[in-house]
């Protein structure tokens, strides 16, 4: 008999969240039937938007997330002992899947999948740059952002899964790259390995004065991660047709919810800007792009045995410190993908 | 020898304007040479953008502005006395205008042009319905906000020239309506005259509660003349993919220029609820359609005379009531469009 490790939401986040929001429960799986197949976790997720999207899952529901399984045990042929597969099972350890039943915690409803060998590379890519964070990072810069070569791009939350990625498409198309991130640590992984062109400690620079520096010509495109203060400051040295991705808004994440906007954040408005260059902002989401996932795996994976992709994993060893690596990702205390490895 | 009077710029506006900031001086004009004509005022336009573009030209220019006048002396066989032409001459009363030199006080730098008749309807038009505000109208909600008939739009800002006219092209289009004005006779004309399906008075009643009333379906459309916290509740009422068209921000045109992000009005941050329901949003300027502008005009002008578009204008007398009516435009004291009658 198997006992399974879950985390269980105890109570929606309010504000930071906190170790009693969520419960650690063991489980006994029951035998699988025929056709069902179950997983032991290896590389668990976690990721800004858990912290939003678990707000609209019921109390008592399994903390939802991404992860890396092998397969321990198969009563279904296609599924066989020791292959690997990307579900989103949420925050537990073991999990009976019956392929049938397709994904249910999340927008897409799709089975867990079987994961392709990819050379020397781990398997913990599929949790970022070969996965989620990967196409949002293809998608939401190209199709929202529009980059053209000569352009200059600024990313926030650069040196987060997704802002890492979206700063280097940036330079293979042929843009000025420009990060902001949290710490010097961060930045000069930023310049230093990723080649971006500049990068700013959000946390000891004056914003203004070093982003007039570092893109005295202006900003021609905006992939934000964070929102708040520091988007209105970069929106406002932007160029005529700028363009705006939001791809995350952690700076409020930890506000109340979407129904009450007294409790947001405030910013100074946008919308003068908006006027004055003639700006677009859009608000993006994956699942927009989900029928063309293996464009984009296809492409990060070959920019990646080019050279002209790298990434950076930060792991957390236990699935007991899911709460610690969730919790330090909100932190800032990552540099690329945040990964808890069982 | 004629003698014109110009409202000349003594200082920029810095937060709310100020009769001195204008002087009103007069000028003698020189005699006509070959070529050129002499045209006297007849209407001339007030608009919000006044308040933010003037901001671009230095003192001791004159004010800027659109007017309607009348040829009264000429000296060039294509410009005939008593023939009407539209021009941005700024205000002035008496202008000398040498076709070849075009506008040199806009964008868009095009000589003025002669005006044809329009049956029965008044020259002011060119002003309103059927000038700028009118392609602003038509390419800014069409273009911007790719409405579908059974969508919902609110259009803040709702009973001026650009508001009345565009919730009038969404009730042609097919969709449920809803203006937010500020005032309950300018709430009754539009939807007792033109159709609106609601209309909010923002400064009577509790607009969150108000529009969740009005649009239980959430809202699919936003056509943004008025920025600020208002237009943040209404992004949060908002539907997946809604579209926000950012045409004006007048409620912070009295703040500060946009170098000093501190003196700018602080709302609550928009990021959450872009990412949340994929909103997109994108400031216009209506100089992007200028080689199109014929076809705003033929649609209105169609549209006036089946019946399907009504317009207002608010009527100051005098030209040395400018300054009087534009502040007053800007407080909201006009219903329509607000022009002066010389």
């Amino acid at each position: 008999m198997v006992v399974a490790k879950k985390f269980v939401i105890a109570n929606h986040f309010d504000g930071e969240p906190k170790p009693s929001d969520l419960t650690l429960v063991e489980e006994e799986l029951p035998p699988i039937k025929d056709g069902e197949y179950l997983v032991k976790a290896e590389y668990l997720s976690v990721d800004p938007y858990m912290r939003v999207y678990s707000l609209n899952i019921p109390v008592g529901s399994v903390m939802i997330g991404g992860q890396v399984a092998t397969i321990i045990e198969s009563k279904n042929p296609k599924f066989l002992v020791g292959q690997k597969i990307l579900g989103r099972l949420g925050w537990r350890s073991h999990t009976i899947i019956d392929p049938k039943d397709g994904d249910k915690t999340t927008f897409m409803n799709q089975p867990p999948e079987l994961l392709p060998e990819i050379g020397n590379l781990p398997f913990s890519l599929h949790l970022g740059v070969l996965g989620m964070p990967g196409h949002t990072s293809y998608f939401g810069f190209l199709e929202i952002c529009n980059p053209k070569a000569g352009e200059t791009l600024v990313v926030s939350g650069a040196a987060g899964a997704v802002g890492s990625h979206v700063g280097q498409i940036g330079k293979i198309k042929g843009l000025k790259v420009i990060g902001i991130a949290g710490s010097d640590q961060k930045c000069n992984w930023l310049v230093e390995e990723l080649g971006f062109n500049h990068a700013i400690n959000y946390k000891t620079e004056n914003i203004t004065d070093a982003l007039k520096k570092a893109a005295p010509q202006g900003v021609d495109c905006y992939f934000d991660n964070v929102g708040g203060e520091l988007s209105t400051i970069v929106m406002y040295q932007m160029n005529d047709f700028g363009r705006i991705a939001v791809c995350g808004s952690i700076s409020s994440y930890n506000s109340s919810d979407l129904n009450d906007i007294e409790k947001l954040p405030k910013v100074a408005l946008v919308q003068r800007i908006f006027i004055n260059k003639q700006l677009k902002m859009e608000g993006l989401h994956v699942s927009r792009w989900f029928n063309r996932f293996d464009e984009s795996t296809n492409q990060n994976l070959k920019w990646i045995r080019e050279g002209k992709l790298k990434y950076r994993e930060t792991f957390t060893q236990g699935f007991e410190n899911m709460f610690k690596a969730f919790v330090g990702m909100m932190h800032g205390e990552n540099v690329g993908k945040a990964i808890v490895k069982v």
